[in-house]
């Protein structure tokens, strides 16, 4: 086992310097924050950052690490908020961040594919196929449009249209191994292979896996499935009415998906979620903890529903016309389903904002806001929401829903760059998947939601279809980070979901680095099998030791 | 490196029969047939098949083989003809045959996944389905209904459903490691996972695709992700007009596939094929090779189109007629499209049945014949077709394609029981893949298409769809096994198609084992980084060596 050296030699630095320029790293005390940041309440310091700028830069610190035993931290735009940022799972590691590598290869219009490198973010991506008249669409999620494409996806992150499975989007990887060779996945080195980022498992066994949620290389280019514009695009919105069953919603969701009506990774989202969006945390409660007669006053004034979700319907104008026709059918019953066309939704848009850059208390702006009131039944900032959940459908960007990151934040919230671990907002994500059934996930939900409010904190529930027979469980954790009590409790309520929730057999689809020695635990031939591989891929451990629990660094 | 040795110690023979039981081995010399077989020239000479019957004794196995380092060779039911049935990619292997291994234990019809055993084959599933009433769907290949699902599986299978990318249908793994350990793939270790059949990627890196094409344990156990019954289905049927083009076809659906109407793995056939599946060689040819008005002239005896394809719609009545509408508009133009929903496929499959059951020559067989002839331009052999190519749209496996096999075989040709391996059928499948667009598959066709001619043989070509985005070309090379000099040139056609495909940057979807130990010789990267992993997995090398050529034994 090795040892984390206590710092970097001199000599050390001048090589990291020689390899990636001096003005391409940083170093702790240069700045006054950390080098690292995240919303979570632990954040492992970094040795240094280092920004390489090229395939081959990350190949020279590769080796450098190697000859040097210091253990590299890759990440690829560090806007993983909520699971770790940019830290490492282990202090002292040199942070290698990706976000400088940020070029897009090649964009095949034909074949619906781009080959882009780890520093590409959602918004430069999208920017990019706008302004070259691509009929391609990306997908995005509701999170941060500067996070990275491939970060995101070598994560397993789901995002918002047909192209949700992002790691499933994935298709021929480079990859810089820890030795520092460089590696085609799929068998695809250049010249060789003319299907690299267009067939599926390649030939021979398929490799990819290890490079997601793992640390068997350092991914510097990807080729990403994009989605041709379709003929026809439409969104729609469904509230689930007061009373009506949760359960049986999901069954007939499920149904909706297995039957490929549903073709999106919906977000079946709580009140509280929609809460965290709309208001702060101190507008709703008097005390620490919204109480359920303040939420329901809050749900009445906005016009929100105990559940709601929504997702978008593709193809010809024919066959969405014949979803939604399939989607009243199913759903009906159980509450209230509308849809959204490009029209509609600028429609929303253009009054919304109009009437939002009145006077507050001007007469123009209540009229206006009670006359859209009276049409939807929703408040002025419920509809604020509708272009952006709109846009998300067509994998459009924005950062309008990553502010629910400052619902306990007692500073101001941004409605532009938003930032949160900059910010000192706390938030921890919390990600068990369950079966997509009513009965489990209804297990789930009564499992979890004693231990929120034993730790004194609201249910915040965000279920992600992550494919027809599965549903993500997210649930959030906020607090104030100047709050050291609060911080604690927040631990503690974390720490008990993971236990809670890993005794009772629901897996997380992905975790926080605070997390990740103990995430595999409860699998140790798995974990044990894996570490044997990552043994051999990286003897000496130098590659994100401790990623999701592997090749962990031990003292002495 | 090892070294096989050259025959079993008695000892280990009675190390084997307290293992699985005498009953459950087969030695050489045995049986009349050779103990491995297939429809390829080289079939590698197995030591002996064993049949375990649980995955317990199949641990039991692996840890016996690492003592006395002996090579195993896992098959599921050795159904991979044409690619290697059950035969060793090295001579002297202990053939591990799972065909006893064949219990279904879950079938879960909320969530459709089913959960079983390697040696349940299509055939199996689907009668085991239909007799509990379920209102799931399998998938099939047009191939042989005894091959085994999991086994068509891991060696990346494609079939005719939407669920034909059947690797990518397998979801939690019960794998026997190569030190004997039992592993769940995932973290799904029993008891400790509720979403080990639902959940696609698990916790951690992916590590399912090590097993597929590749040689790192014994699946004994998989959930399979089942269809459920759609609303409404039909299939269809598309034939290219004479002189339309086939590249101008290949874009058009590349489109349908990437907008979603298109949701199954089409198979696109030439002349080639049809003739093949209706008729001998020895009756469309008067020499080696198939003169080109000698195919057109069968054509038009039996409406033969130039290429063809079909699939299936499935969804709720209004998005299939909408998909309808879509196909026609698309593809009106380049041909003839035509649709079947279970009732006309019935009335044309009874129909031809009562037909071909009269004599040969009777007036109201011709008379028959004469009026379906009117109707569709089929002959009476192409209609037979009809209710198979129905069928399996919907998962429903049949032996009518498998027939095709005996093209060039001297003997009879069995309509039932067929089995290709069994009765010396020659058959080779060389299966390189290309990017979906016309110009791609042009040149990959104009390469191989001399090559053909110039070793005398017929180009048969099935483009399957892998995905919106990769056609497989698959090639089928027939000779008569009695015919040395013809065996001869068919083992250097193959030869030359794979050198000059790879060459061309083409890499292969599936290959043969014959060719394994050369099939990743263009991605020497990543084979020495999977042989890598495989020596950490495997240090005695005993499971599949030379499986896609990884761990291969080299004698001293």
């Amino acid at each position: 086992m090795n040892r984390v050296a206590p710092q970097l030699a001199a000599s050390l630095e001048q090589e990291l310097v020689a390899i990636v320029g001096a003005e391409h790293l940083r170093w702790p005390g240069e700045v006054g924050a950390p080098l690292s940041r995240d919303t979570t309440p632990k954040v492992e310091a970094a040795r240094a950052l280092v920004f390489p700028g090229s395939t081959e830069e990350v190949q020279a610190l590769v080796r450098l690490a190697n000859r040097e035993r210091v253990p590299l931290w890759p990440c690829s735009r560090g806007r993983n908020w909520g699971y770790g940022g940019n830290a490492p799972a282990q202090a002292g590691a040199l942070v290698v961040s990706l976000e400088r590598m940020n070029r897009v290869h090649v964009v095949d219009e034909a074949l619906a594919y781009a080959e882009i490198e780890p520093g590409v973010s959602y918004r430069q991506l999208r920017q990019h196929l706008e302004e070259s008249s691509s009929s391609l669409w990306t997908d995005c999620t509701d999170g941060p449009p500067e996070g990275s494409v491939i970060g995101n996806a070598l994560d397993r992150g789901v995002g918002e249209t047909p192209y949700g499975d992002h790691f499933g989007q994935l298709c021929g990887l480079e990859v810089v191994l820890p030795d520092g060779t460089l590696f085609h996945s799929g068998g695809g080195e250049p010249g060789n292979c003319r299907t690299w980022h267009t067939h599926r498992w390649g030939t021979g066994p398929h490799l990819d896996g290890l490079f997601s949620q793992g640390n068997f290389g350092i991914v510097t280019k990807a080729g990403i499935w994009l989605m041709p514009r379709p003929e026809a695009f439409q969104s729609y919105f469904f509230e689930l009415a007061e009373g009506a069953s949760l359960y049986e919603l999901i069954d007939v969701i499920r149904s909706l998906a297995l039957a490929g009506t549903v073709r999106t990774n919906i977000h079946l989202i709580n009140a509280v979620v929609t809460a965290s969006l709309l208001a702060r945390h101190r507008e709703i409660a008097a005390g620490a903890v919204i109480e359920e007669r303040e939420l329901d006053a809050f749900r009445r004034r906005h016009g929100i529903a105990p559940w709601t979700f929504g997702g978008g319907l593709y193809g010809s104008k024919g066959e969405v016309a014949a979803q939604r026709r399939a989607l009243k059918r199913a759903l009906g019953r159980l509450g209230r389903l509308r849809f959204l066309d490009d029209r509609s939704a600028a429609l929303v848009g253009g009054a919304v904002q109009r009437l939002a850059a009145m006077p507050e208390n001007s007469i123009l702006r209540r009229l206006g806001a009670g006359v859209l009131r009276l049409g939807s039944g929703k408040s002025l900032q419920m509809l604020e929401s509708v272009p952006h959940f709109h846009g998300i459908q067509k994998g459009i960007p924005t950062e309008h829903f990553v502010r629910h990151a400052y619902f306990k934040h007692p500073g101001e919230r941004p409605d532009r760059d938003v930032n949160p671990a900059r910010d000192g907002c706390g938030l921890m994500w919390v990600a068990p998947v369950a079966p997509a059934s009513g009965e489990e996930v209804r297990a789930l939900l009564e499992l979890t939601r004693p231990i929120f409010a034993r730790f004194g904190f609201e249910h915040y529930v965000a279920m992600i279809l992550q494919n027809p027979r599965t549903m993500i469980v997210l649930m959030s954790i906020f607090f104030d980070k100047a709050q050291a009590e609060e911080v604690e409790q927040a631990q503690a309520l974390y720490e008990a979901l993971c236990a809670a929730t890993g005794e009772a057999g629901y897996p997380q689809y992905r975790t926080g680095v605070a997390y990740m020695d103990r995430i595999l635990a409860r699998a140790p031939v798995f974990r044990d099998f894996a570490d044997t591989l990552k043994a051999a891929a990286d003897p000496n451990l130098i590659l994100a030791p401790g990623r999701y629990g592997l090749g962990r660094w031990t003292s002495e």
